[in-house]
């Protein structure tokens, strides 16, 4: 399993041995994804492992390890030699402690705070920090992606649910910790409810885990639509950013709607951010974000058009350019000491 | 009329010589207010003056100046003597060009931008520097004000419109030069209209013109309310925040739901701001926020709880405390060198 995910060039390894390497870890719901990377943040080597389904936390940190490991490993290094390591997570990330907590679809999920850092720290013998996966994401699309030109932006990642990060004056802006929910903006009072409880967030609406709900009630009022016939024919569980751009594709009136939808939701709440923040640019990430690319970037910036204060100064919407590895450069990017 | 508002203290002027001070202004619809302030922003003295009616951008620095000059004089200064002039003005404010454009409710109101820094600065023969009448208030309230104990917060100036202004980390956050539009986020798609063109802004249903613009609605559609009665007997053109205040206390049932909705919907679009951003503060200013006060900002609080994020993590909502000094003394502060 290790070996068919790990890529890398172990030609170079007594090369790689002077280099100043640190490992990235993002750690998702289905999938942990590990690189190593130079100062400038190059991919030396990578590895995606499955998260250990129904694991304890104990069972992802291990799994983490493995993954780190073969990332290391194919770049020609043990993960030992690494400086530092980044970890990427969901949930509730306390950075300064190196805790992980209220992660519901990581392994079995846990809520109390479990020390990661720590745990993950003994197992490789290097200092392990912890960020939370969208802010790292965003950083890394900000220093080698879609970012790069500018020096304030809002990162918005569209996928199962709506995350966001900030980067102002070329620092991220976590606030307290939780900075960046731009998916938990209230886009309609009163309106649909949240997966977190609430109504009306953006992520009511946008979020691809909302989207489905919406479309099986749908389909229990009676409506036809496609999505689900692909769900089944691919074998899938879930609908998958894929599904829902084959759906578009093949023109099914529902998820025109529901996208369509989600397009105007992520026009208003976006537009708001800007007018609140006035940064320079918009990057899109997350499966759908990516997925959907330039024409739904095009989509959502003309979505936000109406509602922005300053017209003459429409900030671009641009699609994330490292795609899925940009959390995992992301998390190896925060453990470097800052560049002098 | 110089001498009747002028205040300050002229027994030190010997002492005063000896001593750094800068010159701030605030530059509004009806009224000019000028300080006069040292290192610590300490007001010296003061003076206030009519902004000319109907004046030419030319009329308007004249009567800056001689605000300034009456200010000076009350410090026992003359204007010549400051180090630097601050300016806070409504409307399009070019910092880098000194200029002030686009400007409605100043004098005749102009839209080509006229050079204000460039004009005062000749006058008076010392620098000066533009910024954004509310961006600056924000700015001293956080140095000086209901901020002081916070590295991070949102000030929203709550009066004919709703504006709003940035610090972050102890730094004020202007994005491109119009960060802050808390007023121009949407709380409503496709909502009611605001002074702005667009539809469903905060201000549309919370910015005191658009409350007396609904309020002449619901007359002519046959409601009933005190709210015009009080404005004539106390010969005012207009719902001032004093006149909304009485209303409110005589449990008038118009001006009761008018502020009740203003209240749900500023609740709606701070908590959003909170969750983008998770600054550790609300600091409320503005005509009606200073004068609705601390009773309003818990209830504007308590609006917010349902919308936000992160529930264990209620920011405070804080009435400013500079009362309608806060601009010039911001402005003053922001001709300052920066603190050392």
């Amino acid at each position: 399993m290790r070996e068919a995910n790990a890529v890398g060039s172990r030609g170079k390894a007594a090369e790689r041995d002077t280099l100043e390497c640190w490992g990235g870890v993002d750690l998702g719901g289905t999938k942990i994804e590990a690189v190593v990377v130079d100062r400038a943040g190059t991919v030396l080597g990578k590895m995606r492992q499955p998260t250990p389904a129904d694991g304890e936390p104990g069972d992802v940190v291990r799994a983490i390890h493995d993954a780190l490991e073969g990332a290391a490993h194919a770049a020609g290094l043990t993960s030992r030699q690494l400086l530092g390591v980044g970890v990427g997570a969901p949930g509730a990330v306390n950075a300064n402690e190196g805790t992980l907590g209220h992660v519901s679809n990581v392994g079995q999920g846990w809520s109390t705070p479990y020390p990661v850092a720590g745990d993950l720290g003994a197992r490789v013998g290097r200092p392990v920090v912890l960020g939370n996966d969208v802010q790292v994401a965003v950083a890394a699309e900000y220093r080698l992606g879609a970012g790069r030109a500018y020096r304030s932006l809002l990162g918005v990642w569209w996928g199962t649910g709506v995350g966001g990060g900030l980067v102002l004056d070329g620092v991220p802006w976590r606030g307290r910790g939780a900075a960046g929910e731009v998916g938990h903006m209230v886009v309609k009072p009163g309106g649909a409810r949240c997966g977190c409880g609430r109504r009306g967030c953006l992520e009511a609406y946008a979020g691809r885990a909302s989207m489905e709900r919406r479309a099986h009630k749908a389909v229990r009022q009676g409506e036809t639509t496609i999505l689900f016939d692909l769900m089944r024919k691919k074998g899938r569980t879930r609908l998958t950013s894929s599904l829902w751009a084959r759906a578009l594709a093949q023109e099914d009136a529902l998820a025109t709607w529901l996208i369509g939808r989600a397009v105007r939701m992520l026009g208003v709440g976006l537009a708001s951010a800007i007018n609140l923040l006035d940064v320079e640019a918009v990057v899109l990430g997350g499966g759908l974000g990516t997925r959907l690319g330039p024409e739904f970037a095009g989509r959502i910036h003309e979505a936000m058009r109406p509602h922005i204060f300053v017209p003459e100064r429409q900030p671009p919407v641009r699609v994330a350019e490292l795609g899925e590895l940009s959390g995992a450069i992301g998390a190896a990017l925060l453990a470097q000491p800052p560049m002098t």
